[in-house]
């Protein structure tokens, strides 16, 4: 490991790359979008791709569209170390989630070779494909294929709001080149995986902490509701004859609501985030509501407790309001421990450093949340300007960036030196 | 006024046109879209153009669209008897409502041609722009513009979801040769007017009556409402720190239907009929909501009172909720009676032709509602199976059409005859 003083990130380059590929977008700044398979996502790509090429590192591509940044080792033929985040973009989001991950990285991975390292083994930077759920509903599509929890079958006939399948939208993009089977990483091809990341909540901002260092990673479900009434001019329908779909759905979206504050733990988040009813005229009596719904716990019990609740609720609430329902659990992933030695790594890499690090819990969920099934993983939080994320006011400091980058460099560094 | 057996509607011919008409659409067969200024919407006024110019008659279009089909009399200086409806259609809607007032009155307008009259007065054909509110929010567009209850100023400034004004809608579509000013009638244009209608309800279809008199039309509301909370990621916002404008909006829905289940009178209902939330992602804490609610009554005490009821609503939930609101009511209008003596002249044609009529109250508001301002007005309903409207299943029968087109000819033909 080289010595401490000699990793300096570069600040000013990776705060204006940072702010370069917050121009891809598919709105107008300072509103980032990039939605898997829009022109944005592409773009995006390419940055990344010339950024990783301009370093002198070698470059893959899987068939999902999961970017592999190579830097070889000397001993190429050691599992190698991972780090890396995604770049796809809600709509209506923020520069830092996901990007601070990516381009941070590959700060990080300059910094080592501008300090003259000669890394054992290879350091790959892992750009995963649809860590957002934007537009298949479901969320991590690259990282659940690479640790295999997702089977390929099910992840081509994934498909999006009009109707076009992952399996059909890959094709369209060149990524044919092999079936989506292929994705799935041998065993022991990592000896662990760091991603770094914003925190999106408040606590390192409310508590002016530099690093958070995860330990456990809150288990999500996403659900997704179909609720079919009947339609009708609303003039005409008097009310008792009413089988309003929208008003099924808003009841339901309160017993959501419902559901995670008597849950008995203040962990449980539920949210309902997508709401669209038909046919959405003013005129006339909704026939239809589209629910998707996002619940997550860092306990597995009251996670199910609460779904459970929900799942009796938009029962009675359909069999009482004359509307029919479709209820999909769309996933329901377990809560994810990080690996104990690689927490205790990059908490002596803080102290060592001199920056203070406090343990934590990740609300959000992430590709490291897949990657955990695959090696050994563990995530670095730096703070994000009152939790916000997932909006276009999302801030992390420059220095705060260069902060993470510098501590995620130094992990790095003694990983890819152990044997 | 010609005998009533010479009157004979081709039923045929006139299917075979409401058939076409409804091709012209934004989506596929049997939906039927037609949104003001949507290419369909062009296409379809076209369409009725060159009916009109095969029939020979006058065409005159003034500069918000309202299209006025004129059948000179020999007398052209005395007031015209005016008919019409309109064509414009709601997302995923039928090929019926409007649709039947339009082309039925022009194979009216055909049969009494056939017929051999000589209009004293002359007859025009009315096709009304924008009688639903899909575009601007608001409905009658046309009608209210000519009635002169809405302003040239308040309709150029209307705006569509994409910010568009009407004002440049209408010039880009062509229509700029004038102001808006210009579209308001002169005094005494019209001696009378008379539209056909599908009911929109039950009524006619279950009591198997085939001509409906509507003496009253409902007082219709529209209410604008924007909620602002405070977004932020799904996963790490805890519950007691959220802002959520999808719930304070799912609230205000159900609080909607509770207004009119409690205002004391069977006749009031109320719709959200539109609904629609950001950023809309599963993972993403809803931000902003957007409703859009419909209220009407046959009394405007009961409207008026259920109306106060809900703003009382929205203020309660939202500051509750810690979520903003913007209220604008965006329409309230009068509820409006026929002129009994066109409601007599009506019934006293259904009996002379033998055709059992009712009288009745709409309960859907009309373009009827705002030439009523202008001129005396009725309107003629037929039966539509179970009440079923604004939906693809809509439906009135090829001999339930031919009546009222009959009853409509024998109604114009007393009406052009008269001093």
């Amino acid at each position: 490991m080289p010595p401490v003083a000699k990793l300096s990130i570069n600040q000013n380059r990776l705060q204006s790359q940072i702010d370069e590929l917050a121009l891809i977008s598919e709105n107008a700044p300072p509103v980032v979008t990039r939605i898997l398979f829009s022109e944005a996502d592409l773009r995006a790509r390419a940055f990344v791709k010339k950024l990783a090429a301009d370093a002198g590192l070698h470059l893959r591509q899987d068939v999902v569209g999961n970017i592999f940044v190579r830097w070889a080792g000397q001993n190429p033929d050691l599992p190698a170390v991972a780090t890396g985040s995604h770049m796809d973009a809600i709509p209506n989001a923020g520069k830092f989630d996901g990007v601070v991950g990516v381009l941070g990285a590959m700060e990080a991975i300059r910094a080592l070779q501008r300090a003259g390292l000669h890394p054992k083994r290879s350091i790959e930077l892992i750009i995963f494909t649809a860590e957002e759920p934007t537009r298949f509903g479901l969320g991590c599509i690259g990282s659940r294929l690479l640790a295999g929890t997702l089977s390929p079958e099910k992840a081509a006939l994934l498909k999006d709001r009009d109707g076009t399948t992952l399996e059909s939208w890959r094709r369209q993009v060149g990524w044919a080149d092999g079936d989506l089977g292929s994705v799935r990483l041998p065993r022991h091809r990592y000896s662990a995986f760091v991603e770094l990341h914003i925190e999106q909540g408040p606590l390192l901002d409310r508590e002016k902490t530099p690093i958070g260092i995860v330990e456990k990673i809150a288990a999500p479900s996403t659900l997704r509701l179909e609720l079919t009434g009947v339609g009708g001019h609303a003039g005409a329908v008097l009310m008792p004859e009413r089988h309003d779909a929208l008003l099924a759905g808003a009841e339901i979206a309160l017993a959501v609501e419902k559901a995670a504050l008597t849950s008995g733990s203040a962990d449980t988040v539920a949210t309902t985030g997508i709401f669209r009813i038909e046919p959405g005229a003013v005129n006339s009596v909704p026939c239809q509501a589209h629910l998707e719904i996002d619940l997550r716990d860092t306990e597995a019990r009251t996670r199910d407790s609460a779904l459970a609740q929900i799942e009796r609720s938009v029962r009675e609430i359909c069999r009482r309001r004359g509307v029919t329902s479709d209820l999909e659990r769309v996933a329901t992933d377990p809560p994810v421990i990080c690996d104990p030695k690689l927490v205790s790594l990059i908490a002596q890499t803080c102290s060592t450093l001199g920056v203070p690090a406090k343990r934590m819990i990740s609300r959000a969920y992430h590709d490291s949340s897949f990657m955990a099934q695959v090696c050994p993983t563990a995530m670095i939080f730096i703070p994000c300007r009152k939790g916000y994320s997932h909006r276009p006011d999302e801030y992390s400091s420059p220095e705060q960036i260069k902060t993470g980058a510098t501590v995620l460099a130094h992990t790095l560094a003694s990983l890819c030196s152990a044997d």
